[in-house]
């Protein structure tokens, strides 16, 4: 993955030459966490690519669990718990071929548990379905809910022994695994340091992934490698460093959303699972001001050329508080033509004998320089391929970016209070007080 | 569909007691164009729901395309072409009970491409697929490279015969109907008056639509009945003016995003179609001002609960900037139990024997109660079930809204200039210039 500034833009260069002073120190702690190599700071997921016990204990776990009779794997979590593993998920899902799929419980949608227990009414035999319930504190609602229903309909028709298709992701420690345990129902752990919206990396993402057929060595090389560009003291080739100081200056020149506009449409749910990335880990009442002093990006995200049929023209002409990173791989498979021999010839003739590629990557370039000339600031983020070596480099860039960007903005970047406020007003409703 | 204002909040009514004097005018002229019942105004898509015409044209077309053969119909359209027919097929999809399926194709995405053309290649006959075709002008590069692709596909496969199987939606009167005539191919036409993301209720979203199975007659219905509430001059008893009032006066107080937080996730892509309208709608630099000014606000959709474990945090935390409509139906079905046997009963110990309703209920108070104490201000609009009538009422509802809010800033909530700021520099490049 390359990170491309607009060349035309000397406003990037300055940015970054401003915040290598602010951000130097910060560079440093990353740089220490990485080489303690353990889970103790807040920022530890950066050590999962690295972490040599990882990958074994997730291949085990595949390896007791997925024989060839396999075809269903129910991912029961939400939030931090799901999105990482979804957006891998999407982003692969068309050049797979494997006859294995995911199905995703995150809240309690009535629709959606509809369709999982009409599959699961639909499986011979229990091998062919796996259940992976994630909970990092254990006690999220949705997901014991929806574990529960599950595990109801595979008891009601495979009985007790049907517990062993279950594998529970949850900390180290936490009542989920004690529970868990106790009920001879596999454990896969994660580190209490490392927050849900850190965790695609840990045995949360590994693991339904690696169950599904994908190369997670291959992810998780993508981001080992990407560790080291953004841990890069010099902040001019420090991708993380570079991308967060302009964020942070966009903010103070009120451009208070970001949108990660994706050009191949298999790359939305990447753009959702930084959508929490994003606005989770920035969007804080500022710890030590007064009252009601509070930061938050908005993020947003925009699949290309979709969305230019949507939103375009408020981007382009409507009022402008957007920050645009530009995602997309510059090799696309496979690719269409439009045949030189026409239904319609006379209509749009500029397409004709073009490929698919050629005419996304004109509407692409179309759009950058529409940006351009309306002062519209940008970066792009091309990968090279949707691989999952790529992947494991956005993702590892991204979580890196926004520890950088929680540093400038002074808030704690791995925490999350306010989701007390309408959780609590739930609980009380629930217990009935 | 019912409104519901926050009732702890005066602040609703009295926006809407002072926003009725400005926008009286413009019930007026809306109220004109209902009276003609012609397509001459820009407002005009308000009749398309009392069109004789319309229904008996789309159903003639389907009786001659479609048999008990059909599989699947792809829907070939990319903005206004198609979000209006995806929102109400994902609304309504999970309890449809057809044999029949739709794949939309908008961008060149060739993931998308490749999945289409191998459900083409296990076609048996082609009276299993059915290619609709639409673009209003008739010049949408995406549109036509997709068809022509598509087209060419089937040709291979059925010779010459397949065209029988396309139908073309557009302007009356555009080259493309002409094109589609000339080649014998079934044209249904669109008022040329009638915008693109003001269009789901002509055949653009009928006729895709009717062909899957959907009782147009029930989402027209409901687009009836909606619009005369929106239509009423007291404009505290009418839907679309309170909803406009409200969002205009946030933006005032600086929120300037508009959040659609759905809380049934098949309600999901019904936020996109508005995202579109709003955002195209609204976002414009204001005619007669200064070089530079512009409004617009910025459209985002949430999922609930699944994204209160995203974006919940910045919604309750992080610095305001965001209006909520929260849209849900009261009536969910089926329902499912959390057991009162369970697996780990100790773990979140409320929900033991409630069903899914009860728990989002829950957390949908829950997040509202939160809401109102951080001083977050929202409306409800809450449908009585997911269903065709309380659908087309919904995209009745927020097409009105929409013209009202547009009135409210003196904008031209009818046109889109900047896109083509983008689509210029497209064709240069697709032409070589």
């Amino acid at each position: 993955m390359k990170l491309v500034l607009d060349s035309s833009s000397n406003h990037a260069h300055t940015v970054v030459s401003i915040m290598n002073g602010d951000i130097a120190p910060y560079v440093t702690t990353l740089r220490r966490v990485a080489d303690s190599g353990v889970y103790l700071a807040p920022e530890s997921s950066i050590n999962l690519p690295f972490d040599e016990t990882l990958v074994p204990a997730v291949e085990a776990v595949v390896a007791s669990k997925v024989t060839s009779a396999l075809r269903t794997i129910f991912v029961i979590g939400i939030g931090g718990s799901n999105l990482g593993t979804k957006a891998i998920y999407d982003a692969l899902r068309p050049n797979l071929t494997t006859k294995r799929d995911i199905v995703f419980l995150d809240t309690n949608n009535a629709s959606t548990i509809q369709t999982a227990t009409r599959i699961l009414a639909q499986a011979a035999t229990m091998d062919e379905v796996l259940f992976v319930s994630i909970s990092k504190s254990g006690g999220t609602t949705e997901t014991l809910a929806n574990t529960e229903i599950m595990m109801e309909a595979a008891f009601l028709k495979w009985g007790g022994a049907v517990r062993d298709r279950l594998v529970v992701i949850t900390d180290e420690g936490s009542a989920f695994a004690q529970a868990a345990a106790e009920r001879k129902v596999t454990v896969l752990s994660m580190p209490t340091t490392v927050g849900g919206r850190y965790s695609v990396l840990s045995a949360v993402g590994l693991f339904p992934l690696c169950a599904l057929g994908v190369d997670i060595h291959e992810l998780l090389r993508g981001a080992q490698d990407m560790r080291q560009v953004c841990l890069n003291p010099d902040a001019n080739l420090n991708y993380a460093t570079i991308s967060a100081s302009l964020l942070y200056q966009a903010y103070q020149d009120n451009l208070v959303v970001h949108d990660t506009f994706v050009f191949q449409s298999e790359l939305e749910s990447l753009g959702k699972w930084y959508r929490q990335l994003l606005g989770e880990s920035i969007g804080k009442k500022l710890s030590g001001s007064q009252e009601g002093t509070s930061v938050g990006i908005t993020p947003t995200v925009s699949v290309g050329s979709t969305d230019l049929h949507s939103v375009g023209q408020l981007y382009l002409g409507g009022h402008k508080r957007t920050f645009t990173t530009f995602v997309y791989s510059d090799v696309d498979t496979p690719v269409y033509t439009v045949p030189k021999e026409r239904m319609f010839p006379l209509l749009a003739p500029m397409i004709t004998g073009r490929t698919t590629t050629d005419i996304m990557s004109a509407i692409l370039r179309g759009t950058t320089t529409a940006y351009r000339n309306e002062h519209l600031p940008f970066v792009e983020l091309v990968m090279d391929g949707i691989t999952p070596y790529e992947l494991g480099a956005f993702l590892q860039c991204k979580m890196m970016e926004v520890m950088y960007l929680g540093y400038l903005f002074g808030v704690n970047t791995f925490d999350q209070p306010a989701v007390e406020l309408y959780k609590i007003e739930t609980k009380r409703l629930l217990d009935g007080k």
